[in-house]
């Protein structure tokens, strides 16, 4: 179906996986991409900090790249920015509060300078050559967020972004559904919609609800009160805000990103707080406990965020005190239950008082459930239909319901990160593959740590590791110092003495045998001490520690 | 309060934490011992497989130890066994299931024919010389599941083990609601109860439902069933076969633990499979696939677990088949989520269908709610009350239900693992403290892999490790050979060439340095290489890997 005016949508990370958002979106010379977000690394890339797109793809086109367009400001969606705008140079466009806060990371990363940022209000339509990305308003756990309709010479492509449908949201601002049946009345060639929560039934409870069950929470308070929730969701924090006014509260803030964040949402209009009623960390002391609610990072248990420091006394400035009552306003995202419960059982050891998910309802997703998915899928009832955002599992059941609603299997893709669905106006097919991948950051390096580092750090991590040095000489076939052994991470020294006293024994006996028939050339020596070692310490240990032989010659 | 007619409760384990149940009771010259369990290594134990209690205490009294009272086959409740008896070897009592399933595990550990393992029927009472050990029939995720009653000289403590109270059981044997009420009735000193699922409200569904459930997901199947479970809930696994007989279905067991247990279990009569039903994995290609279930381990998503196997294609003998219909029949325990979401979405990927817990009723816990924690409160009315199982927050919200059901708090004791609750027949408080802890088992090493490993190994695994090494000369105060580096799990070999030669440089710059100014003492060396060493790939990476300076001299 090779043809000029067909269009491309080609997915660079996102699809099968949560997080690291980007897609790109083609037609003849222009390429435009939604989201630039990053992943968190899982349990098995020891030591990445986080993970960014592949872009090879669009490095290798980067002449027709016009610019990337951004539905709202979290991590997923905006935080490989600053790694991948140092490699492409395009102008970015978003709405206010997401620019505000993609400045902040630029600043950090020293490059805001060389970008260029474009603010767009929902509505705003972009007109480049051949496209037009148009920003709808729609509903999420942050605020200013934006699904995006690209319409091109052969029909409309909408991409819900992520999205919930919330009829009362704090801002007053809801979801532009009258747009989107617009556009669905119109004609909707294809729809990409989120399917993160397209296992639950039902609709998403209102983000006001959980502003009625803190205020209720909030009357009863007695000292303190302490609540960690996502930076990002402004709109909780009005509403803790609220609350914290009505009962005669000052708010402070804890913890960078959410320091950061409300001094964005606050300059911006986006997070209203009466004069005077916010005070410094530093300040808190100088009010009496029940005049203070801390607004905090560490809702997902992270060891080292604001929380978790004040629940294990490591907090320069924050005690745990009498009547002090925590509220853990977010769901632990999979993987962090267990560092979440820490918290929470060191501060209920510790005689606070804690309130989580389990108890009371002080958290909803932002994301829609079957019901509202339903809602869109009928206004906009596309030609095609692309589920995304979610592990395979979400867009295997997103295809089935949009199939409980009538559209046909042959019309509805399921792509995987890379893959290229093409369009015309009166077909669609999946025509071939990018190349596409996952680059670690790790500290300062990007890309330099790769599947055989993480290999080794797995192995160090299970079993620890040994090294076997010795210095030999040359011309008299003959150990000079040495062979000495040194572990890390494998066994206890005083527990190992007489191990590693017979592992040496081993090496050297090893050694001298080679040495005896001449053999000298290290590669050898190395690889049959490393053998020999391996067996030794696996009958005795049942470990296999990585094994470092290094050989001297003078 | 000391005094010899005094009762001591010592839990050595679970308390506070997931898993390792172990508790010690005392009176006069005679300690029993309540379950021996393990628990499963957190992240942060790297390496490690499995975590035993300190048993220094027991050790410390052992001529007063009269036995290990089991309530249940449950890893964390019988798994420290083959470890515990080979430094303790006292009587062990449970029943026939139990016993079944702990004789598998001494069989494995070389050590049956040493042990003394007495079968009891619930019901039964264990005549010590003061203590008497009385078994109650209770209901839990697992068959032949008992409470334990302690009666001593000054009165009675009941401890539930893990329970929940379901009315019409697979076998039909009820909890016995009746002896408990009639303790109470006569009056109990203490209760330990079950605080696992004390924060949910409401009421568990019998297993049976999820009976109900399966019958008809089994009914529409179309291919194999393939089942995922539990390898000890053998009531989960006879309603599994009924619903495979009733649909003319042959059964095979796949996994390690499933064939052990399902043998056991069939050979004691705990699960009913009629005549010829059962085939083994190897014949499974003899029949057609709509009569093939498969019950298999690896319902936690465990990489080497059968059914991860399956996903992945690396079972040797069980390939995805069409119309193949995956059931994992569990919840993932905190920490596993991602696991069981990484096989799931495999499934999906290789075309088979699966179902899970947020899809159907497939499931059900084996710990009480709130309400069936109210009905033993209420049965028992004790004078003293102590939560048990669970992390401290169920401990804490256990004690506030036993509150709210009238019980003065000043009678309710909240222990951590080692404390000591004395009773008398008029008052309790905590004595004291014992000695406790975890010993971790790594391969054949027990106790071997302590903090200091733990702690390199974490650090190993974040940042990999560099070793520097060099031979010199001491009395020409030369190196002779080296410094050479090696890394492993720091950075890729061919990115970081420039880096290394640099550091080689710095090295060598810092020796010669050194040697110079006549310092030839191995340490100030080391500590010198070490610390140029750190400075400079800091600054160069922002990562610290363990540095290893080896100097040889000659």
């Amino acid at each position: 179906m090779k043809n000029e005016n067909n269009v491309k949508v080609i997915p660079l990370g996102g699809l099968g996986e949560i997080g690291k958002n980007i897609t790109a979106f083609e037609y003849k010379n222009e390429i435009i991409v939604i989201d630039c977000g990053i992943s968190f690394p899982d349990e098995e890339m020891y030591g990445v900090d986080l993970v960014i797109p592949d872009i090879t793809y669009l490095l290798n086109n980067s002449d027709r790249v016009k610019g990337i367009f951004i539905t709202h400001g979290h991590e997923d969606h905006i935080g490989s920015l600053p790694y991948i705008l140092k490699q492409l140079n395009v102008p970015v466009y978003g709405t206010r509060l997401t620019l505000g806060i993609v400045e902040n990371k630029l600043k950090e990363h020293n490059i805001l300078s060389d970008c260029e940022l474009n603010k767009v209000e929902a509505g705003d339509i972009i007109e480049l050559e051949n496209l037009k990305v148009e920003f709808i308003r729609n509903t999420h756990s942050i605020a200013d967020s934006c699904s995006i309709a690209i319409h091109t010479p052969i029909g409309v492509i909408l991409h819900t972004g992520d999205f919930k449908i919330d009829y009362t949201p704090i801002d007053g601002l809801v979801m532009d559904l009258e747009r989107i049946s617009n556009l669905g009345r119109n004609g909707v060639l294809l729809l990409m919609a989120d399917s993160t929560n397209v296992e639950r039934p039902g609709h998403t409870i209102p983000e006001r609800s959980i502003g009625e069950t803190l205020t209720r929470i909030f009357s009863n308070a007695k000292g303190r009160v302490i609540v960690a929730t996502f930076a990002s969701n402004i709109h909780r924090m009005q509403q803790i805000v609220n609350a914290s006014v009505k009962y005669g509260r000052k708010i402070a803030f804890s913890g960078r990103s959410m320091e950061n964040i409300s001094e964005v949402a606050m300059d911006l209009g986006y997070l209203h707080i009466p004069e005077g009623k916010t005070i410094s960390v530093d300040e808190i002391q100088s009010y009496p406990n029940e005049q203070v609610t801390i607004i905090t990072t560490g809702s997902q248990g992270e060891p080292m965020s604001a929380l978790a420091r004040i629940a294990f006394s490591t907090h320069r400035k924050l005690k745990i005190e009498p009547k002090d009552l925590y509220i853990i306003s977010a769901s632990p995202i999979p993987g962090n239950g267990k560092l979440v419960s820490k918290v929470i059982n060191q501060l209920f050891k510790r005689g606070a008082d804690v309130i989580y998910e389990a108890l009371e309802e002080v958290h909803v997703s932002g994301h829609a459930y079957q019901e509202e998915l339903k809602l869109i899928h009928t206004l906009v009832h596309p030609k095609y239909f692309m589920p995304v955002h979610g592990e395979y599992r979400h867009l295997r059941h997103h295809s089935e319901l949009a199939q409980k609603l009538g559209m046909e299997e042959k019309n509805i893709f399921n792509l995987e990160t890379g893959q290229v669905l093409e369009l015309s106006d009166k077909e669609a097919m999946i025509t071939g593959r990018v190349h596409t991948g996952s680059v670690y950051v790790d500290g300062f390096g990007v890309g330099d740590v790769g599947n055989i580092v993480l290999r080794d750090r797995k192995h160090l991590a299970q079993d620890g590791m040994l090294t076997i040095v010795a210095t030999i000489e040359k011309e008299s076939y003959s150990i000079i110092a040495g062979p000495d052994i040194i572990t890390r991470g494998f066994v206890y020294a005083k527990e190992s003495e007489a191990l590693i006293k017979e592992a040496k024994d081993i090496v050297r006996k090893e050694l001298e045998d080679c040495l005896e028939n001449k053999v000298i050339e290290w590669y050898v020596l190395k690889a049959n001490m490393k053998k020999s070692m391996e067996k030794y310490l696996y009958e005795k240990t049942k470990r296999r520690p990585i094994i470092l032989p290094i050989i001297m010659e003078i």
